[in-house]
């Protein structure tokens, strides 16, 4: 068996059986994989954000098959395809711009397949549940060693989402929020090297405190620091930095060099 | 091991440790079994959503043990019974008709058992937790290969729940909502011939398409199609279908020809 | 390999890929250890509320690792710890209280060292994912059964929380809600034989049962019991005793003999 571990994010959530259902499709073709639960709980049709939290979390795991469904044009014209990235692993899933953010997180995409070739298929596919009934027959597949060439054409041009906001000022950065986690944490569309330096900043006009953690700040404060996927994040020391700054996915935030720093702006 | 596979259903939340001790207590009898969970989120004694759901998933998984317990009258004079279904597989939970339709998807009743041989249960048994003491253990032994027949009587009728309301209507159907998923679309307790064939219909008095997947429907249009599952359901074209129609599980839905094709109606 | 399982407690939520990171870390250094979710779903840095779910669940787990994971102070100055308690598992996770529950219900702990060897940890430990870079890689090489001596310098003296509220009273308890379970259960800080005996009881003045199950109270009632983790329990017979009473996690409850057995207080 190649690729023995096979990851697994949709949008599904968990109060049906769809996620079990590919399971279990999953089981019977690949009973040796291994399956590791990314999130269900992508928020309906949100391709954005299933790519981002895949991207996230695809360094960390075994190199296998990753199989991402957020779909809202299902049973449409858009392409099921499945991407083999340079470190040898796959990516499986509807070509919505979904996976592209995740090869590239496992170092590019080596070739893409536009999935055509039913034999890779379940016997009957609805035209509502391609997770079950494509995605997870081809992610099995892949598990078992099946080679991608066969399973249908080669893609040149996989559909990719427009980049987050990002936007460098001469003392700081202005963001797109990528995420907030349920800590309240504000995870930023900036590299680390975008603040000024380990110091006093503010964040869209409130004073706080470049760091390292969040124990940097005193109880209640801001702080910015690099995250643990290598972002520029946002916290509060225990408390909620999307509560404090009424902030969530998709808004901008701008933190800045603060040139008052003996005292607190407002 | 005749039936490594254990599925995993219940309305036990997944706050708390309960299905973990559950897991537990499978990996300490039957280490090699790998369990799918289904989903642990069935509203809380909500017996039919939990059989709906089971019965629904069931032919997606692979042959072996279905777990489920949605128990109310958990620690009461209910049984405890375990079903051999016509494909091999067995169902073990509380009789309180949550087990009867997965066994019927399995293709019927081969034989059913009240569960009364106490070697086949933990060591102690708590009145209210029979997850972890009776049916996670005797799951475990199933999938071990154990003779059903040793771990009790013969069951000749286990409790079934009333059937879902589904009226046919010369020009279409009247029927209950079985669900409504994570996406707002609704599925209904009618197979796919109740519908006057593709073409303009309503829904409770509105214009719809009966179509086969979401985008035969304008944006923001009504779809009626036939879902992965085989029933009738409703959607919204990027929308949520429940939220249109004010409706949820258990309410009635009608869909009907649209006899003024040409013009749509409220 | 020693210790084949592994349990995983956090307060990470199940809507980023937090969890699947640290699965993903364990399945690269240790792909032939089993996991067993617990929950992800501890309330935000409630420290007490994670002790208690893990303590109340190891019991029913095999031997093994018990990953545990609810860090407010990450990234500061608390120790990471790693126990071996005295039926022989481990329990790996910070130096804040969480672990000592669970090490006493498997009996007791027999030693605990301060996680100091970097040789143990990821290649780049990040100040604010120890879960990831620290105590997932920690897991893994106990469960691959490296040697805990050589993980650091013994702890004589590791956290402990504050014990939860308990007063006995001539006639019946006064004692803290532990937590609240999905059915609106009580689980209270005291042992069963605080009430007095089965029989007509009071909770906060109102009229209850002591029995066995809910199924001893009327449909309705209040019903006082010994939960399946041998706790003072109180529930309502097809309701939510939480509800009824307007109790949540940490208020005081108090239970009595009802010396009017034949009325009924409120």
């Amino acid at each position: 068996m190649d690729q023995r571990w096979i990851s697994f994010t949709t949008d599904y959530g968990l109060d049906d059986g769809f996620v079990a259902a590919c399971h279990g499709v999953i089981a019977r073709l690949a009973p040796e994989a291994r399956v590791i639960d990314v999130t269900h709980l992508v928020p309906p049709g949100d391709v954005r954000r299933g790519a981002h939290v895949l991207a996230q979390t695809v360094p960390s795991l075994p190199r296998g098959v990753h199989l991402a469904v957020v779909d809202p044009g299902v049973g449409t014209q858009r392409r099921p395809i499945a991407i083999e990235a340079a470190d040898g692993g796959f990516l499986v899933g509807p070509d919505n711009g979904l996976l592209v953010p995740a090869a590239e997180a496992l170092g590019g995409i080596r070739r893409a397949v536009h999935l055509t070739d039913r034999a890779w298929f379940a016997p009957v596919v609805s035209r509502t549940f391609h997770g079950r009934d494509i995605f997870a027959p081809v992610a099995a597949r892949l598990a078992l060693g099946a080679d991608l060439a066969s399973a249908g054409s080669a893609v040149a041009d996989p559909v990719r989402l427009p980049p987050p906001h990002l936007r460098r000022l001469p003392d700081g950065v202005t963001a797109e929020v990528l995420t907030v986690d349920r800590f309240g944490n504000l995870q930023l569309a900036a590299p680390a090297d975008t603040v000024p330096g380990p110091g006093a900043v503010t964040v869209d006009g409130r004073a706080a405190t470049a760091g390292g953690t969040f124990g940097d700040a005193a109880p209640g404060g801001l702080v910015v620091f690099t995250d643990s996927a290598g972002y520029l994040a946002v916290a509060v020391n225990g408390g909620s930095a999307a509560a404090l700054l009424d902030t969530r996915a998709g808004d901008l935030v701008t933190i800045r060099a603060r040139h008052d720093a003996g005292g607190v702006r407002y």
